[in-house]
């Protein structure tokens, strides 16, 4: 049998795993930060019925530029994100990760560095060393909060290429104040210029605005979103950008011609047409969130501060004592997400009802804990 | 007005334009070889359903490894390719192209080559640059085959990673004989060794057989396909590998997690149940193709023997002629492929009536020329 080590791939793959978090079949599922509300069925009738009249044109590619969907995509972040967009602002693509990994093309790649304040979304890690990009893991404080000032100093020293802020952070929760936004802009223009990239994959959960605003006079800032957590539409695949026309114009150089399916379109098309049901779920979740984060507190966990839709908890000192926990949650039905923060764990807002399953299950922890102290 | 030269993208995309067929709105288009048949209203009406049923789960992420669908793609292989396969020999990707980024990134990549016998299909020339390989362009005989010895000694000299056979070769039409792949893989193998890529975009309509049997024994081998072409379902953006199951392994170390949408899965699903309806339109194609070539060639035209759903004609003497030759098509309400060989252009098979409209077209510049001559 031939084994992936005697083939000739590249050298900074071999021993390397596929990413993606363990899919195991358990009752409560709170680890991948999927929204928990099936789409309403009057979407779902809608999505096959787009679905139809594009299939009746499949033989034909599908639109390359996606107009019509980057048109209400821009009509949507216009109406939310406090900031007006057109079609030429914007760009989608198979999932956000196939947005960084084109930008990344584009303005990364052999030769150039990108930096992420880590612990933050991993995918920014491994797209930057897939497209041959260098990878620089930048600060964070104790709080899991970025440090403006060392965060400074980190792209001055290093020129990086590509600047990425996640806000909401993930696995941490917390947004990032505009400020310190503008603050690493301005650093990261002055060291290089470089491309910076708000990941806002999680903002409409957010307690505070969206950064998109900030795109006003400054051509090299990008904010990334994603239609997975918001729109409930993870098995959809549909990220987009908005940035300058010039960044669009840009990444159309590296972008595979018709990247982006016409049923991915039409599907799309048909979950914009009911973003106010989606919008009202979100606000649902964001409730359930702050229930966890203050039942959690209440328990006396430690809480990172969350504009997600999901809370990390901790701390679980000593080695490996977050993946114990991880398991003995795992051992009364419910799966969490172990992210390797040393200490910490990170739990989806789910359904209310699988929530108190979730809470029920480290209620029972500390206890069990507390009695054996 | 932000430009693109005043973004800090990378030096080599400077000036570049993205690639793309022009998409013009003109009564006969023949020039993105799309089947020009719609799928059968009964496949539309099961992708509709399947998608239904899909988009009940959409809150969720997809089947991160695609296994009902790899499953049924290598059915497909095993009864039409004359070879055993099983979910394990097969990936899938958004379209061919991302399958062949997906390889390039895992066997091509920064500081590694690639080579192809051009003229050919020539996104593996532009994914190879934007996976930062470095690309040869290997030689062909004047009649568009590949000359074994050259191309072995082109191998031999250059040592690629990554070698690219298109079979049926676009746009040219011929199909590669095995004894030539052969020939060219264990040349590649004593050189470095290195994957060999062949390219099966268009087998369906050959005259000959798939190259799927060479997999045997073969573990640096791949054959591409594509559900563009013979499916009918260019708009649906699938394409896919077969391959030593190791292969697939490997290419799942690069692939962006959940790169293949919920929905996309469901759409390939539904089109792979009516399999035996859409390979009958690939019958007729096949013969309108062969009555294309044999107007052409009563017509007086070279026409370059054809294994695909095009054809490629000429031959138009002189700077700029086939240019000028497809303008003088379009202004007949034609539109053919100038896919940049000098002296030849390509047209798809269409229906019979655009085939007629094609072939009337050029009846009629034949006789002016004939007349002006």
């Amino acid at each position: 049998m031939t084994r992936i080590d005697d083939l000739p791939i590249r050298d900074e793959l071999r021993g390397k795993s596929p990413y993606g978090a363990p899919q195991l079949d358990v009752p409560v599922r709170l680890n991948t930060n999927e929204n928990p509300y099936p789409l309403p069925e009057p979407l779902v009738e809608r999505i096959a019925e787009r679905v139809r009249e594009a299939a009746r044109n499949l033989n034909r590619y599908p639109d390359r530029d996606a107009v019509e969907l980057r048109t209400e995509l821009a009509r949507y972040l216009t109406r939310t994100g406090g900031y007006e967009v057109t079609a030429a602002h914007v760009w989608a693509a198979n999932g956000s990760n196939e947005v960084l990994q084109q930008l990344l093309q584009t303005f990364g790649g052999p030769g150039r560095t990108a930096i992420g304040f880590e612990p933050s979304y991993s995918m920014h890690s491994l797209i930057s060393r897939g497209t041959g990009t260098g990878w620089i893991s930048g600060p964070r404080n104790d709080d899991f909060t970025i440090n403006a000032d060392l965060a400074e100093q980190a792209i001055a020293e290093n020129r990086p290429d590509v600047v990425f802020i996640t806000s909401p952070n993930n696995p941490t929760g917390t947004a990032v104040p505009a400020e310190t936004v503008l603050r690493l802009y301005d650093a990261a223009q002055a060291a290089k210029p470089s491309l910076v990239v708000v990941d806002e994959a999680y903002v409409e959960f957010s307690h505070g605005a969206s950064l998109l605003p900030l795109l006003e006079g400054r051509p090299n800032l990008v904010v990334s979103r994603t239609m997975s957590k918001a729109f409930g539409a993870a098995g959809l695949r549909l990220g987009y950008l908005a940035a300058d026309p010039a960044v669009v114009d840009a990444v159309q150089l590296v972008r595979l011609p018709y990247h982006l399916s016409a049923v991915t379109q039409a599907t799309a098309l048909a979950a914009l047409e009911h973003t106010d049901t989606l919008l009202a779920y979100v606000d649902q979740l964001k409730q359930e969130r702050d229930r966890i984060v203050r039942e959690l507190w209440e328990m006396g966990y430690e809480v990172t501060a969350s504009d997600a839709n999901f809370v990390q908890f901790g701390r679980f000192e000593g080695e490996g004592a977050a993946h114990d926990v991880w398991q003995q949650i795992l051992d009364r039905g419910v799966l969490v997400r172990d992210n390797g923060v040393p200490g910490w764990l990170r739990v989806t807002a789910g359904t209310p009802a699988e929530n108190d399953a979730f809470l029920d299950a480290v209620r029972e922890l500390k206890k069990e804990q507390e009695q054996s102290a």
